[in-house]
């Protein structure tokens, strides 16, 4: 009856029993016992986690997990597993959205946050640190706490800074201070050949040759396994004002944004909600606000002085009433804005939360030229609301980047997903038409892989695969994600 | 007698008569020409002239150029060259400082500036444009001029926008706005297949693939040929102050600079000169200020309001005199500010002018991490002045980005060039050692081709090489540039 099967039988999967691992060689298994016996993890609740990450892709777990404590580790189970052609996937905190971790193939797990996530150093003086990859953003802040600085990607999820960059990772701060590609300044990576290579510098420019470490940031464990990461911090600063604002539409709050940056308003943060997204917040933060369920702004400004954040917020105020903004609210309260930002981050649980039941989200994450953001989201919330669907939207507006969020249950009739990945499909269409990217900051996993050559044609996708079979000849590095067809 | 015959042997090429070109098959002449009567040159004048840049490096011109008018027009070259495997280099507004342009292979050069020059679109919503490559940066600002937007990658001369991609180019804004890789959202890409193919999106983020924006921008031609490029630009502020402030030595000022990073003011340029910089900064300057030959910072703001701006300008005030910065003064007034930095713009040609006759400049491009540059600089100045040489020492000091500019004569002994090749090897290798780059703007080119492996490692070298080998197999486009031993 439906004549795409892709996402529907993907979804089906997902609520049957998860797939029992194929056994890799047991003399691999053995070999890998040799590098220390704490290192490798059988236990098939453990196996089932590292098989899957938030989203509904279903689990692909290893058939045995390795928690290395070095780099050197790396190195060895990187050489055992190319030895035997055993498939390898790197985990972090298991907060991949896009089908990342577990995999089709028989493979091995490299978990990183159990014992490889470690703040190697700190210096201050340069504004940057090194760590681990399996060590997570609130772990790392929480150790910065004395240095006056802070890492700023934040993503909703508490994830590793390995898994971040590997998908390229952002959040509510890229509109000010840049995404993972922007905030990792140097990578080592063990490669194929088992050996640790460096990429990119500790510097703040580089322009000494081809930009490996771009290349490995987004290549989602396909190239090699991250194993230390050199991060570009920031100052903590003070002076914090968060606002929010209603519109009458979702127009009117993409306008306000493009009206905002096109001032040059320095905005920090820079969020949209649309009415459900507004509903479903005000769930999860009762303390915060009760806000009314129509399109709101969530701007927040800081400044290094009261004077320039004062002039900053007049100016906003200005703006967002000019563009039709109403109920105009601003906080300087620490407490408020720790609230209001927690319950945004949270805005992904709180929309799946909307449809009761068992069950997980699709997560749609458009980005499109900032000027095209106001149709493309309002076409996409009308197309939601007129399928009758549950899926709230929200998003990092500064970017031009939204998701719709489509919980889906086990108790879903064929119809009703059938309607998800129609409202899915015609979602990615507008989104390429307008020129955007099927994922602003999840990556492609094996959730995306399909939508690459629409993209960017034929040709793009073709060299991502020379470049996959120069660099990972076995084909023994996350096989299958990434790139259509690059499987076996 | 030279241990290394390196630079000094390429110094006397620079100054021997050109070498004439080595003629490429003249079918395939005949050939290019079908393409379009206008479209080659074989001038002598300007053969030579797009056989090299503004260094010091000797020209090697090539047998014909092209000037396409059109992606069309290069696929149709790409083809001939790669059926005849006819090395091709692409060349832009000819100021490239580290022998990128021209080649030791027989070849063609693609020249954008002439025909293949134009800003095709503008959406300002979106805040970007789309431009060819041989636009220039003057030229765009210029054609951008009613938009109320800028582009702002800012290198010293007037380069194109393509050819500050190829090398990742940045400059004085770099502090603040980022450098090409920042500002590039995507490229079109004539490849080896002669297909143009799309990397990037025009998005602000972007996790699909492998990052193969960021592969091209920074591959100085060796990858295929950029034909468009989609621009990030930013709306022009007013509120501008300029500042100058003298300090007693180097060490002083950088660190002056860290704690203006580490108090988060958010610096629109920093850039720092020592004494002999500002004594070729004054002859170039005479009207804007004849200061002191001491180590200085020019620091520059800018804000969206009047109040913000002088919040910030108290602070940087506070910070530079705690610093032990002296004479501090600050000028809002726009042709004073415009004239303070097209001198600093113009330090190159300033610090060559030092030393009278013909001649032409090494010019060193160090970046280390900004904790470091302190100790760098100031070694470096130590070492020039011990030496004996001329070599003003300045840079984008936000970024731990430096210049020591070495001019070279025509009447140069060999004893001063040894003396100016060991001050080069003590800056490459000082650099280094403190977790530095070779180059922070200005790319490899065939200048610091030899310095790779030092800095990174055998093992990232041999997968650039892989990934050179991959997408160019016939090595067709610009070969032996960026990779050391590449060629052939």
């Amino acid at each position: 009856m439906l004549s795409r099967p892709g996402l529907l039988q993907t979804l089906r999967r997902t609520f049957a029993s998860t797939s029992t691992s194929t056994a890799s060689s047991p003399s691999l298994i053995a070999s890998l016992k040799q590098i220390s016996p704490a290192l490798l993890d059988q236990n098939p609740y453990e196996l089932d986690r590292h098989g899957r990450g938030e989203s509904f892709h279903p689990s692909l777990p290893p058939d045995a997990i390795c928690h290395p404590r070095s780099a050197e580790e790396v190195k060895q189970i990187v050489k055992l597993c190319a030895s035997t052609g055993t498939a390898l996937v790197p985990f972090g905190a298991g907060t991949s959205l896009e089908g990342h971790v577990g995999n089709a193939s028989p493979h091995i797990t490299i978990s990183t946050t159990k014992h490889f996530n470690k703040l190697v150093s700190v210096d201050p003086a340069s504004l940057q640190c090194t760590v681990q990859p399996g060590i997570t953003r609130h772990q790392l802040n929480h150790e910065l706490r004395d240095t006056g600085l802070q890492f700023m990607v934040d993503p909703g999820a508490d994830a590793s800074i390995g898994g971040m960059a590997a998908t390229n990772a952002s959040g509510t701060s890229a509109v000010k201070f840049g995404v993972m590609r922007d905030n990792v300044l140097q990578v080592k990576v063990v490669t194929a050949s088992g050996e640790e290579v460096t990429a990119g510098s500790r510097t703040f420019k580089n322009s000494a040759g081809y930009d490996l470490k771009n290349l490995f940031v987004g290549s989602e464990g396909t190239l090699g396994i991250i194993t230390e990461l050199t991060l570009r911090l920031h100052p903590i600063v003070d002076n914090i004002v968060s606002s929010v604002c209603a519109f009458e539409n979702l127009t009117q709050a993409c306008d306000a944004v493009v009206m905002l940056l096109s001032c040059g308003v320095p905005v920090a943060k820079c969020e949209v909600l649309d009415g459900p997204a507004i509903h479903a917040f005000n769930i999860f933060s009762k303390d915060v606000a009760d806000m009314t369920p129509q399109p709101h702004l969530f701007v927040e400004l800081q400044d290094i002085s009261d004077g320039g954040l004062l002039s900053q917020q007049e100016m906003v105020e200005e703006i967002l009433r000019d563009c039709g903004g109403s109920g105009i609210e601003f906080s300087a309260d620490p407490a408020v804005r720790k609230k209001l930002w927690a319950a945004r981050h949270a805005t992904y649980y709180a929309s799946c939360a909307l449809r009761p039941g068992e069950g997980k989200g699709i997560v749609t994450d458009a980005c499109v030229p900032l000027g095209k953001l106001a149709s493309v989201i309002a076409a996409t919330a009308k197309d939601v609301e007129e399928s009758g669907v549950v899926g709230p939207v929200f998003g990092h507006a500064g970017d031009g980047n939204f998701h719709c969020i489509l919980p889906v249950r086990d108790t879903d009739s064929d119809e009703y997903l059938k309607k998800l990945e129609d409202v899915n499909d015609r979602l990615i269409s507008r989104t390429l038409a307008a020129g955007g990217t099927c994922t602003g900051e999840h990556g492609v996993g094996s959730g995306k892989a399909k939508y690459l050559d629409q993209q960017y044609g034929e040709g793009a996708v073709e060299i991502m695969r020379t470049i996959k079979k120069s660099m990972d000849p076995q084909n023994i590095f996350n096989p299958g994600k990434i790139i259509p067809n690059s499987e076996g």
